[in-house]
C-alpha cells in the first residue's frame, strides 16, 4: 500500500531532494508540502524545475501533519521538535532532518541548548543506516544526521571501531554552498562567494563536532552495529569547515595518528572495505575521492591513506550534502525503517559533469 | 524483451548520459561500451560517478556492434557515418548523435563536407520527437539534432509554423563548456574559461546553422508534423554561440520580426502553449526559464514575449545540452522508435540547487 | 594640487571600484566614503580587501559633500539627483555614475520617471570620453554611462557613423552578477546562479535600451565628437541581457543589417580601427574578445566579423562591467573633465588568470 | 638607473604575475620575455589581457638571460637550476620562482631528486623577506618560496618562535587551480574541476611539506629573523592539499596542539600582531580570513584561534598562490635585494569582487 508523505520545509534545499527523490519513489505518494514562506503558491513559486511536474500548492505545516502517514522534517533546529511531537501526536512516523533528535539531552544542551522535548528522545534511533540498520526497522522517529557529520562519521568510523584513531583526530570539511541554507546573505551571494574560499566556525565552534565525537565514541565502544542510546567511548574531534565556490558537495579530508606500529596503506584500505562491505551506499575505492562523483547521488565515496613519515592515517569520504548528507538518507532511513529495499528511490551515480 | 544497448563513443560526455539513462532504463540492457582512448579499461577509468556500480569494461566499436540490438553513436561527424554503416549492415538500429544524418546530402555537404554514406541517409529521421513522432516509429536510424539547433528550433518553430519568422530572425545562444566536448583544451581549463564569457564561432560559421534553418523550413513549409524528407521553405537565420563558464546547459534567446499588427506577448504565449500542448518534454512558461531548472532534465523550457515598441518577438528555451540536448533526447527518439513510452528512462525534474 | 575626492554609495561596488583606483591616483586624495548602511562603520566592514590600509570610517552624504572637491556618486537612480544638486549647491564637482544625468529629461521619463532636476541636466555631459573628449573638460557634472549601455554602444559606434546600423540591430549582453549590486536577492545566491544562465528584462524592458538607442543616434547624426545635448537620429535597438556566473565582466554581441553591398570583414575591421585610433582604453583587434582579458581593467576589447551568406555584421564587445563599464569609466571621465592625463590611475592590463 | 628585467617562463600563470608587475615597476625596463612554446610570437598569443599593450615577442632563454641584468625564472623545477647557473654565469642576479633553491642538497635529494647545481645553493637566500629581510639584501639568487608553503609557513611560523607548534601540526591548503599551471589536463577542465572538489598527494606526498617543515624548523631554532643557511630544528606536519573550483587563492588551515596551560585567543592574536608587526605584506586581523580580500593582491591575511576543549589553536592564511604566493613575493624578494622599498610595483588592496 502506497505511503502519503508529507514534506515540511518544503522550500529549502532539503526539502526540494525530498520532493525530487519522493516523487518518483514507488512506495510513496507525494501528500502535502509545507512551506511557512510560500504557503498557499505554487509549487514552482519556489522550484523551477518543478514547473508543470507537480500540481501541489505550500500548505502549513497542521495540514500536511494531517495529511501524511510519515512526515520529512527539513525545518530548522528548535522549531522542529514541536512539529515532531505533533506528527507523533497524530500517530504519524517521522523522517527528521534537523539536528533536534540527534543527540542525547545532554549533549543537546551542551551544542544547541535546552531540548524542548526531550520525552521523545528515547523514540528516535540515528538515521545512519549503515550503523544502525537493525534498530531503525519500525523506528518511529529516524533523526537523520547532519551532511558534516555524515562525511566525517564515514572517514573515521573504521579507524574508531580498530581503536585507530589516535588522541586527537582532526577533521577538516571543505563544503558547498547549498549547505546553508537558502535564508538570504550577502556573503552567499555569487558576487561575493564565487572566487573565495572561507572558513567559518573553525576550532571547535561548529555544532556537527559533538554529533561527530558522539558518532565515533559509539562505534568506539560498540562496535559497526551500534545502538543509538547504547555506551559510548569519549572522542574528541579538532573540527573546521570551510565553504567554497560549490552548490552542492563535502569533502571530509581527516587525519589521524593511531601511535601503533606496523600500519600500511593497504592494510588500511582492506579494513576499510570490509567494515563498508554490505553498504550499498558506500563504495570504499583505491582513486582519492571527487565531490563531483556524487553530485546528484546518494552514495559516499571513501578512501584511506598511511603516511608513514608521520604516522598518520588520511581518510577521506565525498558526499553530496544534499544527497547522502541530507534527502538521500532520509529517503534511505525511511526505506530501512519501513523494511523496503534500501536504495529504493534513491539514485546510485548521479551525472558526469 | 529486453534490448541489448551498445554505446559508441562512451568515454566523451554524450556517452556518460547515455549510459547514465540507458542503466536505468526497464527495457534495456546495456551490453557494450566502445571508447579507442578507454579501450580495455574499466568504465571508472573515464566515470569516477560510475565506480563500483557497473562491472564493464571499454571495447572497441566493432565488438559493441556485434553485442547490441540498437547503437547509440556518440562518436565525431565523419567518423561516424561509416559506424552506422556497419551497425546497418549488421541489421542492427541506430541512435546517432552526430550530424551525420540530420542534413540531406547537399546541406551536409554545405556545412561539413562530402557526406561518406548518402545512400543511409534515406533511412535516417531527424529525432526531434515534437515534430517526427509519426515518422520515427520503426526508424532504421534516428538522426538526433545537436544540442544548439534543438534549442533553437524549439524557441523558434511555433513562429514559423505561423510564418511570424520575419526576414532574419537572431539567434544566441548561451552554452555551457560540456557542449565543447572533453578533447584537450587549454581554452577549455577551468583557470581560462571560469569567470570568462567568450564568442565563438560567430556570423553564420557555426554548423547548426544550417540544421536549424532547415529545421524551421520544415515547419513553415509543412507545420508542426513534418517529414525529415519532406518540402521546406527558406529560412535564414543569424546564428551566434556564447560559451559561458557553467558546466551544462543552453539558453536560446531569439528575436524575430514578424512584421505584422497585432500581435501580442498574451496571444503568443497561448500560440506556444497551444503548440507544444501534447509534448512532455517542452513545458511552456510564464516566467523566463533559466538553465539550472533544466540541469539534469530532459526537459526543454519555453516562453515568448512581445515588444511592441520595435514590434520584435522574444522566444527563449532553456535546455540541459546533454538532456534534451543529447542524451535524453537520443533515449525520447529511441523509445519514440520503439513504440515505447516516450519519457520511459529519462529525467524530469533534474534537481536544484 | 591634489584634489580631494569623495565616494557616495561606497560601500557598493561601484564605490569599492572607485576606492581601489582613487586610493592609487596621483591627483587625487580619497577624503570621504559615504554609506548609509555602513554609516560610522570602519572601511573593512563593508571591503575586506581593504583591511588595514585605509584609515577611513563610513560617513553620510553631507559630510562627504563637504569634506570634499569632487564627488563620486555611486548611488541609486533618482536618489541621486538630489545629492548631485547639493554638491553643485556647494560648488563641487560630480562624476555621477548613476542613470539620472544620462538622458534628458524626455527620455529620462519615458524610462525612469519624471525627473528630479531637470535645471541641473544642461550642466551635465555624458561621460563616454571616447566620443565627448571636448566638452567634458571643465565639465561640471559627468554622467557616467551604464554598463550595458558601454559595451552595446562601444561595439556598434562605428556602423552608426557609417550609416551601417540598419533597421533595427540587435544586441545581447551576457553580464556578470556584480552588476545587479549588492542588495540581497535569493536570485543572487551562488547556490541558485552558480551553473546558471538566465535572460532578464528581455524585449525592450531594460532601461539601458534607450541610453543605447540615444547614444548610437547622436553619433549617427554628428559623428564620433558628439555633443551631449546635440542633434540625434532615431535609432531603435532591441535589447536582451543575460545574466551569466560570472562575478565581473560584459560582453556584448550585437547583429546589424547594413543592407548594403560590397562589404567585407577585413574592410569593417580597418573602420573600427580607424574609429578608435586615438583611444587608449578601447583595443579593436582581430581575435573575438573575450571578458577574462579585461578582468579588473578599465579598457574595452572589440572586434568585427561579417557574414556575407546573411549580410549582417556581427560587432562584440568585451569590457569589465566594474571597470571600463563604472569605476574605470568615472576616472577616466573624472581626468578628462580635469585636463589631467586620460588614463592616470586606471589599470590597464588586468590579470590572467 | 632603471634595471632591465627579464622572464623565463612567461608564458604560465607565474610568468603573467610577473609581467603585470614588472611593466608598472618604475625601477624596471621589461627587457625580455623567454617561452619555448610560443617562441617568436608576440605576447597576446599567450595573454589575451596584453594585447594592444606591450610591443614584445617571446625569445629563447639565451637571449633573454643575454638582454636582462636580473632573472625572474618561473620555469619548472630541475629544468631551472642550469638556467640559473647560466646567468649567474653571465654574472645576472636571479630571482628563482621554482623549487631548485629553496632547500639544501639533502632535502632537495629526498624530495625533488639530485640536486643539478649544488654549488650554487650556498649562493641563494629564501625568498620569504618577512623571515630573511636582512640577509636578502644584496642576494645573488632569491629563491621565491612555493605558495603553499608560503601560506603555511605564515600561518605557523609565530606558533613556532613561541615553541607552540606541539607534535605534530595538520596543515590543510585549499587551493584554486592556477596552482596546477597551465600545462593540458583533463582534470583542470572547466567541465570536470567546476563544481568540483578534490584532494590529491595527501598523506604527506606533496612537495611542499619539506618545505614547510625547514621553515618552521628554521623559526623554531633561530626565530623570526633566521639565516637560510642556519640551524633549524625538527619539525614534522601532516600536509594535505585540497583543489577547488576557483582560479586563484590559498586558504592555509592549520592545527596545532601545543600541549601548554594558559593560553586564549586573545593572546595568540596579540602574538601574532606583534610578529608581524613591521611587515606591510602581512595583515593580522580579528575576522577569518577570505582569499576573495587578496585576489589580485599580494598580501597575506592572517588570524587565530583557540579552541579551549581541545587545547588546540587553530592559525589561518590567506594568499592569492599568484600574488604573495609567486609573482607578488618574486618582486618583493627583488625589491628587498635591491634595497629599493618593499612594495614597490605591487598591489595591496586587489579589487573586490
Amino acid at each position: 500500500m502506497t505511503l502519503r508523505a508529507g514534506v515540511l520545509g518544503a522550500s529549502g534545499y532539503g526539502g526540494a531532494g525530498l520532493i525530487e527523490r519522493l516523487r518518483r519513489h514507488p512506495e510513496v505518494e507525494l501528500a502535502a508540502l509545507a512551506s511557512r514562506q510560500y504557503l498557499g503558491q505554487r509549487i514552482d513559486a519556489a522550484w523551477p524545475h518543478l514547473a508543470g511536474l507537480l500540481d501541489l500548492h505550500f500548505v502549513d505545516t497542521d495540514d500536511a501533519i494531517a495529511a501524511a502517514d510519515v512526515l520529512f522534517c527539513s525545518t530548522p533546529h528548535a522549531a522542529t521538535a514541536p512539529l515532531v511531537a505533533a506528527a507523533r501526536a497524530a500517530g504519524k512516523q517521522v523522517i527528521d532532518l534537523s539536528a533536534d533528535f540527534r543527540l542525547d539531552a545532554d549533549a543537546y544542551a551542551t551544542w544547541y541548548g535546552v531540548h524542548p522535548h526531550p520525552e521523545l528522545i528515547p523514540e528516535a534511533v540515528y538515521g545512519l543506516p549503515e550503523f544502525h540498520r537493525g534498530e531503525l526497522r519500525g523506528a518511529a522517529i529516524v533523526a537523520s544526521p547532519g551532511c558534516n557529520a555524515t562525511a566525517a562519521t564515514l572517514a573515521l568510523a573504521p579507524l574508531a571501531a580498530e581503536g585507530l584513531l589516535g588522541d586527537l583526530p582532526v577533521a577538516t570539511i571543505v563544503t558547498g554552498v547549498s549547505g546553508a541554507g537558502r535564508a538570504l546573505d550577502l556573503g552567499l551571494h555569487h558576487a561575493e562567494l564565487g572566487e573565495n574560499v572561507r572558513a567559518y566556525k573553525v576550532a571547535g565552534t561548529h555544532r556537527h563536532t559533538g554529533e561527530i565525537e558522539i558518532n565515533l565514541g559509539r562505534v568506539a565502544a560498540q562496535g559497526k552495529d551500534a545502538l543509538t542510546h547504547g555506551a559510548r567511548d569519549t572522542v574528541r574531534l579538532a573540527f573546521n569547515p570551510i565553504l567554497v565556490p560549490m552548490a552542492r558537495g563535502i569533502l571530509a579530508t581527516t587525519v589521524a595518528r593511531p601511535g601503533r606500529d606496523g600500519l600500511s596503506g593497504a592494510m588500511l584500505l582492506a579494513l576499510y572495505r570490509d567494515f563498508y562491505a554490505g553498504d550499498a551506499l558506500v563504495h570504499v575505492q583505491d582513486d582519492l575521492p571527487q565531490t563531483k562523483a556524487v553530485a546528484g547521488a546518494d552514495r559516499a565515496l571513501v578512501t584511506v591513506r598511511y603516511d608513514e613519515r608521520t604516522g598518520t592515517v588520511v581518510a577521506l569520504a565525498a558526499i553530496d550534502n544534499l544527497g547522502k548528507g541530507a534527502a538521500g538518507q532520509a529517503v534511505q532511513g525511511f526505506n530501512v525503517a519501513r523494511g523496503l529495499p534500501e536504495t529504493l528511490g534513491l539514485r546510485l551515480e548521479g551525472h558526469w559533469p
